[in-house]
């Protein structure tokens, strides 16, 4: 069974990592929105990518989900003594990695092969592809202006009250190499936990999706997505906030209703059980289990679920 | 009495340091070389520049003269895990200056304005400015072709037998704000200890001297070099491998030769006392003393025989 996820940041990190957990690496495409992406101290940094990819390496920090562990921060503090600003945690090894992908990418080299390239160097099997090796920056439309997202994100703490979102560049921009031929040879797609708003939708935007590809045979290709908000509260991140302050009650079903008329099969907490028929009203199947992932045995819990939920919808459209 | 030093790296930091212990901060000028700037890993990074300061701030790793002391290497060594070079040391503390002077630079701040306000931060008194807030590329002419300066200078250790020089935009270059100045207002003239070809020359020709100002009585201003060549050899650098691979016996009064004809004064070492005849018939007031400074003590000591020559011909011209 050949799955393609989509994840942004540290909740989608965690699934994929379960999937990588159980499934073959030739069987997993992981495609990583790059909608965050920005340069800061001229450096060229895919926040994003770089949560997959430490995650999947089993290098990230335990403690946040992004960054590395065992960090230091000296190179930081010895900028912000001269003035500069401190407000993106920048790690000593941290920075390696943004020092490398900047020289590469001034050498020509596209965000998709340093990608590949520090993949096979950190050891991670599965194939984990930017959505886009051009330019996708995502803005933030808030009550106080426009604001990049990492303006927004991490140095306003996504405290102004949002009104919509712009990815510029999406219509512009190429999917990726390989991106495409991935989903057009997937069983299954599987949108992480991630943000709807800044995560997966920068990345439909991108492959222009919906539609998605069909098999040859002309069957449909099964999409399943995982709540971010549970309880009517993110785990991690703005998802819920968002929602509110765009005047949508935020809730499971409200996420589901984000991706109606392209999704098969929706994924409920066991919190969010008694949600479980609105979502079915739209037009999807369901499944309800534990989707909060607190340990690394709890991704693979849930990629469990998710591949076997996975095989239902496929042996369905399939009849 | 207003001092302006032109200095490169270790050696003409030294001196530097030496002056700034004996002068007030704002008799002293310090005119750095650019010519091994450059751009690794997409930062903007200025060697000589940071070696005066480092040292002048009493930061500069002892045992190297450049770099800082208590350093690590955690980022250099994570991009180098990925394949990026390591062939010049960047240590996490030093990246700290490359990233925020790589910020200024591309916020359009000046690199003489950045270089000016690292100085206050870091408690440098005297004032330190770069040559040319526009580029200046020294390029090294071998018998393998022509290189920039740190491809000869680090990565292939000066091996290369050289053939001359070319300081890349240095005719189009402006002299930093403030250093023509410094030199109409200065009462002498100091060439520290530096490389001849891949220092002092790069500095001259950015400020197109000789000649040097005059006094607004017109009375010239004595301008005074230290031998960096010591019986036959550089203390540090290739300066001694230079002048023998073009043709020239290395030795002190091969030094005072390269700056005949604008050059008041030289300090040549003891170990040299037997070539001050032959200096003294290019022209010039001659000093023998010791100039090996191995300690901060030494740094003072050669500044004060300095400041005491410099006097001596002070009074000559104004007769």
């Amino acid at each position: 069974m050949k799955i393609v996820a989509f994840a942004g940041g540290v909740g989608g990190a965690k699934l994929a990592d379960g999937l990588a957990q159980i499934l073959p690496p030739e069987s997993l495409t992981i495609i990583v929105n790059t909608g965050d992406d920005f340069e800061h101290y001229g450096l060229a940094i895919s926040p994003d990518v770089d949560t997959v990819c430490y995650t999947l390496a089993g290098m990230a920090n335990p403690e946040t989900g992004w960054g590395l562990k065992d960090e230091t921060f000296r190179a930081l503090r010895s900028a912000a003594a001269l003035g500069g600003p401190e407000w993106f945690a920048l790690g000593d090894k941290d920075l390696g990695t943004h020092l490398e992908r900047t020289r590469r990418l001034r050498a020509g080299e596209s965000l998709s092969a340093i990608t590949a390239e520090f993949c096979r160097r950190w050891g991670v099997g599965p194939r984990v592809i930017p959505m886009s090796d051009d330019p996708v920056r995502t803005k933030v439309l808030t009550s106080s202006g426009e604001l990049p997202f990492q303006e927004y994100f991490v140095h306003q703490r996504c405290e102004p009250p949002v009104r919509g979102f712009r990815f510029e560049g999406a219509s512009r921009a190429r999917p990726a190499p390989g991106a495409l031929d991935a989903l057009r040879n997937a069983d299954a797609v599987i949108f992480c936990p991630s943000n709807p708003w800044v995560s997966i939708d920068p990345i439909l935007n991108t492959l222009s999706l919906p539609p998605f590809p069909q098999k040859a045979d002309g069957t449909p290709i099964p999409v399943l997505a995982v709540s971010p908000i549970i309880g009517g509260k993110a785990l991690k991140g703005p998802a819920a906030k968002m929602y509110a302050e765009l005047g949508i009650h935020p809730s499971a079903q409200a996420v589901a209703r984000h991706y109606r008329g392209f999704l098969s099969g929706f994924v409920l907490d066991v919190q969010d059980a008694s949600e479980e028929e609105a979502v079915r009203a739209l037009g999807m199947k369901t499944l309800v289990v534990n989707t909060v992932m607190r340990s690394r045995e709890d991704r693979k819990e849930l990629a469990k679920d998710m591949l076997h939920f996975a095989k239902i919808l496929i042996q369905e459209s399939n009849e």
